[in-house]
């Protein structure tokens, strides 16, 4: 059993608009444990719409569209649907009294062209659109079914909770529910953490699981599955054990959970305060803990020293320093760090430099270098170094969880 | 002549994540006059896999993949493409001494898992990745051209346009160019905006115009074709013209111009110094300014001042004027941005203040109000009120954008 998804319109090939129905469906099926085995997209053309309907009634049992039933010469839904069942369209006299009475209720009256959308493949059921005039389209063809629903997005949701999914649930009755379950680690690259779990990730394994990068967060995504969500939590259960075992405190979450939201946890348990001293990361590690609802208990502000000149005025480095060991150092990170604690007054206080790039590199301090920097006051400064590749964006953004995960580490390893 | 897009990965499938290179590469492929008929995405499975690359070679000319080319076991697109095309795998020594070297730069020495990355089929052409461990892949397979590039963004963007891209247009010559030109606008509402320009977005109108709002900011599409991209520029230059006359000041920018993009350039024009004093955007104005290459020039740095007590140390705004008025006021908004403006010593200084929620609302001052002032040798200081509904996200992120936007005007303004 295998769900195939088909997104209709040359808004969508042609780029200028960003699928997200696809997205939001695969997520809705997953619980009910049918599992998606493709999403395709296809631009408003007859032949391409044969073809892409026939292949997916080949490999899926279940395929469901969004798009392509308006009333306009490209919806061309309606008529592929038709031709590759190999029937005819009839009027179906309802939905035309419902697309009329849409009409009504704002006033206007139908246009002809509207006309078209009552149509139907013999054979098949027309789904009733609460939220517009565009009904969906329910039919089987060959071993499988076949659910046509509308591109716009509200429309389409209504009409698969409402109508689809109870369709779907009668004809798919002993699905269980597909559970994803995300462990989120930061500290060590992807191919050293598959190594330490690479019995786990092989293929074939019960249940599945499969290994993200998304910018130096390295996720271990268990798939497990069940008939009852209970069952799904039982199954992935031990193995999230086991990951957690091996991975250790490289581990800082799980499912949508971020560094900076870890942070914010932390800094409540303890009831540490928290400031920070930007060089390289220009504002980003503040902006990510403000952006976690309730930041503000724990985490004060800080100092941007974009500038090295304020790093001076603001932070009070010595110039000397900076003119000794250059401001990418880790003799100039630990004075920020120490210099934004003590002016800011918090029990915690991180701190950045680097080269950001694209230009600004230098043979001993090339585009990627960063420190990053924690000083507290029952431990010594603590400095991490680290070169990454990648864009500006990036380096600043994995310099921030650098330094984000300096205060984790640090208060995690706290009783 | 159509080509064809491969996503490749099951956190795409299952609606994990958003896939967002298909949009991408389809404008990419636009602006050669390639037409995208299919975006097609599968789950890391060998059989669906083969059954993709078989149904795009066969209908497209042009197949490009992205993802599956990492070093783990479920990265299944080298063995896929030597499959579909009858072909054994072979060991290609440059690549495998780029990617010991990729490793080398970050001090690490590679994994025995990443000699598989090294591994192409007999017949294709390794693409080098200058942002990654992966190589890419060009082959003809039958009448048809398959390339294949990372999945992480910003390794496949570079790779297509400095590998790919090339590649295609020797084998494609271009027959003609699809053009769109994006003109952005900030201070106004999508309705009030589309108002002005009502006659060029209605339906029919060549060149196609459209109007989208992303984050407040409104931009207007113009979508021009012609054999060359001069002519689709001719087309679309009158267009351009007439928005720009009826929009005045509210345009701040082209195609991917940002504000603090604007910012940074009027800055280094007007070679005017720049810092930020932050309250509810939390870092925020800061991290955005930062991301701009060069911003260092005039961009000086800031303070964020998230908690109150803050605002009083760093920024010397007096504890009596915030017990008076509260902190969301243009009293203390106004003195946060002198204050700044004078313990920095920059030119221009802007702050913000507000509730950012989900908490922390009243009735007088609710979730979504907020200030954003500027303060400057020249000119008294303006101070500008909003009201946004929407997520604490993206009351942060317009506020940013609204106190950036008193820079750019303050300095657009300025013969």
């Amino acid at each position: 059993m295998k769900a195939e998804l088909i997104s209709i319109g040359s808004e969508l090939t042609t780029g200028r608009n960003l699928d997200t129905n696809a997205q939001w469906l695969s997520r809705r099926l997953a619980e009910i444990g049918i599992p998606v085995g493709f999403h395709t997209t296809v631009a408003d053309d007859l032949t391409d719409n044969l073809d892409v309907f026939r292949t997916a009634l080949r490999r899926a049992q279940l395929v469901l569209t969004t798009g392509g039933i308006g009333p306009t010469l490209d919806d061309l839904t309606r008529e592929v649907a038709a031709t590759v069942a190999g029937v005819d369209l009839f009027e179906d006299a309802a939905s035309l009294e419902h697309i009329q009475q849409m009409f009504a209720r704002r006033n206007r009256v139908m246009p002809e062209r509207n006309r078209v959308q009552a149509q139907f493949p013999v054979g098949s059921e027309p789904v009733r659109n609460e939220k517009g005039t565009a009904p969906g389209i329910w039919m089987k063809i060959g071993e499988s079914f076949l659910g046509c629903m509308p591109g716009v997005p509200s429309e389409m949701f209504h009409m698969f909770e409402t109508q689809i999914k109870p369709r779907i649930l009668a004809q798919f009755p002993t699905s269980g529910v597909i559970l994803e379950r995300k462990i989120n680690t930061f500290g060590m690259g992807e191919s050293a953490v598959e190594e330490k779990v690479s019995d786990l990730t092989a293929r074939g394994h019960v249940p599945e699981v499969g290994i993200t990068a998304s910018d130096a967060v390295i996720g271990l995504r268990i798939f497990a599955n069940g008939p009852t969500r209970d069952a799904a939590l039982a199954q992935a259960a031990p193995i999230e054990a086991t990951i957690r075992e091996r991975l250790g405190e490289l581990v800082f979450g799980i499912d949508d959970d971020t560094l900076q939201l870890a942070v914010i946890r932390l800094l409540n348990r303890h009831r540490k305060s928290l400031s920070v001293a930007e060089g390289v990361t220009g504002g980003m590690v503040a902006h990510l803990l403000a952006t976690v609802p309730g930041a503000s208990s724990w985490f004060r502000g800080g100092l941007i020293a974009y500038d090295d000149t304020l790093k001076v005025q603001l932070l009070g480095v010595p110039s000397d320093l900076i003119a000794m060991h250059g401001t990418v150092s880790p003799e100039v990170v630990t004075r920020m760090a120490e210099g934004c604690r003590a002016r800011v007054g918090t029990d915690l206080a991180i701190a950045t430099v680097g080269v950001a790039g694209p230009d600004g590199g230098s043979e001993q301090k090339p585009v990627g270098m960063v420190y990053a920097a924690l000083a507290s006051a029952d431990a010594p400064t603590v400095v991490q170094q680290f070169s990454w590749t990648g864009t500006r964006h990036e380096v600043q953004s994995r310099t921030s969880k650098l330094a984000l995960n300096l205060v984790r580490l640090h208060l995690q390893r706290k009783p």
